[in-house]
């Protein structure tokens, strides 16, 4: 901040890099400094998640991927190393403490990173969907968090859920998948709430139900297994199963309680939607926009404007101008301005 | 069977073995063959839960464990071995292969013994609490699962629930801490449901709730963490909190449910409810027995006449005597006869 326009470094000048880790794998991409937009100029995506061990996120895995590659986007782009970055990262808040570490020193030596953005996977889904407009954004992919703010210092982000599927993660994909399944066996065991055509997509995906809980039980990506059954409840759903329509109902309230719970007061306020489970589509969507517009009737339900790694380019280009607006947390958005190494 | 009688083998002479093998350990008991209430004689417990490894139950683990404490058993009943024996066992269904093929050659060889069955941990539950009358019989603690049975051989054992953490047990005590847990996240989000009693039950026991995730998720005991808030959610509901109140009224729904899956048809029908689950007294029973009465107008609930150690007694008794008269069933009661080593 304050340093005299037209040095190398100086705010905007130059080209800045966006990170998006998850579990499907890191997505990197560059952008102009001074493109008000930040759209990609060009991306490079590994479907290796980072992995997780007992320090947190491992800091030298995701580096390994990151270094390379945006050494390629630099050259591709043009760009002689990048002014501000953004990694945002699922599970920073709670197992970034490495890459807090790492990150901001490694990045000013490779590239000349003067200032570094580290962001919850949920801040980047939010950058990406409103930019840095107030609102509320749920991001529900296995899981279901609801962010939300009204841009003001003293109101800084509010989170509902997110609290993982024993805990929370109402409405999410593991939730959805996991009723799907309860309700499979109701029917199987002859108890109320079952479903006969539930039961037959169970053990069309997983085989006989009764090998379900071997098959469950001793996987360490449960929530991803239960998720995997959602799609087969959007299917049950279209084809008026009650039982499925009521899960997705269900669903569909607790996400919209969530987008409720965080949402800024006053009337015109945006709340969007983002992730892997929407693509699910009607079935979803349909008693979705029931229950928004029943909890924030004076909201605007809009569409994301654009993905996490949007999101994330969109806070290193506003970082690099010195027009970043989000508030800054320690624990969701964490702005650090490491000396070069 | 059809041995004469007189000859030192013959049903019904001697002395009974009973085994109980759960999470909190292993029980171990004699009873007289002729006795009909098959009362135990001498007991010995062990706090040391049989391992489980990737072949299921350890047998070498087991009897470890079982032969020494029989021996001592035997001697303090003044038994000359064994005409009978029964092992139940937690996961018998699914994980008793060891267990299948290495005891009846191993007690055979120790103590004579000539008729062996073994059983899922909801069979001697149910004979402990039923002994071999038709009737249904909840079994509930961190899980939950109902046995019923009309004694018929066509009629054999109908099952219901039982199904693990994450695809039913519901009403179980991991159930209904995981509502209380998740009771207690929603009013610290100010989402709808939640309850500020469960809350700063939450917090008293473990710590602030933004610790929660990291203090659940890495435990392999999972189920067992989330069990042991389910006496907070009654003691909550004594203090007459309405969200945990209401946790109570549908895990009561649940267990009447599954009980009325698997119960005989016909009036007087006995219904009887075992297991740990139901020592959190009134708050818990009296929603149940309202929801007993309302699914299962015709038959009488009474309390179980003794413990899954009771019902292995029971069960070897009668068929060191042939009137085991209980369905026999691959896996929820086997019978074996060994040869003698």
């Amino acid at each position: 901040m304050g340093e005299p326009a037209g040095r190398p470094d100086a705010p905007g000048a130059g080209h800045v890099l966006g990170v998006d880790s998850g579990g499907s794998g890191l997505r990197i991409a560059v952008a102009r400094a001074d493109d008000p937009e930040a759209r990609p100029l060009a991306l490079r995506t590994s479907d290796e998640p980072v992995r997780t061990g007992p320090a947190g996120i491992d800091a030298e895995h995701l580096l390994s991927q990151l270094l390379p590659a945006a050494a390629e986007l630099a050259r591709e782009a043009g760009a002689d190393g990048f002014t501000a970055g953004c990694v945002g990262a699922a599970g920073m808040a709670t197992l970034g403490e490495e890459l807090r570490t790492r990150l901001p020193g490694a990045l000013a030596t490779a590239f000349g990173v003067r200032r570094l953005a580290l962001a919850a996977d949920a801040v980047t889904a939010y950058a990406g969907a409103l930019g840095q407009r107030p609102g509320a954004v749920v991001a529900a992919g296995t899981g279901m968090i609801a962010l939300g703010t009204d841009l003001t210092p003293e109101g800084g982000w509010r989170r509902a859920d997110g609290w993982g599927h024993l805990l929370g993660d109402c409405g999410g994909g593991a939730w959805i998948g996991r009723a799907g399944l309860e309700a499979a066996l109701r029917a199987y065991d002859g108890r109320p709430g079952g479903s006969a055509a539930l039961l037959a997509r169970a053990e069309a995906v997983f085989g006989p139900v009764t090998g379900l809980p071997g098959a469950l039980y001793p996987r360490p990506d449960r929530p991803a297994v239960l998720a995997s059954f959602a799609p087969e409840v959007a299917r049950c759903a279209t084809g008026d199963d009650a039982v499925a329509l009521g899960i997705l109902r269900a669903a569909a309230g607790h996400v919209a309680d969530a987008a409720a719970a965080v949402c800024p007061p006053g009337s015109g306020t945006t709340v969007a939607c983002t992730g892997g489970l929407f693509a699910m589509g009607e079935p979803l969507l349909t008693p979705l926009r029931a229950a928004l517009a029943e909890r924030l009737p004076e909201a605007r339900a809009t569409l994301p404007a654009g993905s996490p790694l949007d999101g994330s380019l969109t806070i290193a280009a506003a970082l690099s101008r010195d027009r970043l607006t989000l508030p800054v947390d320690r624990k969701l958005l964490q702005i650090t301005r490491p000396a070069p190494g």
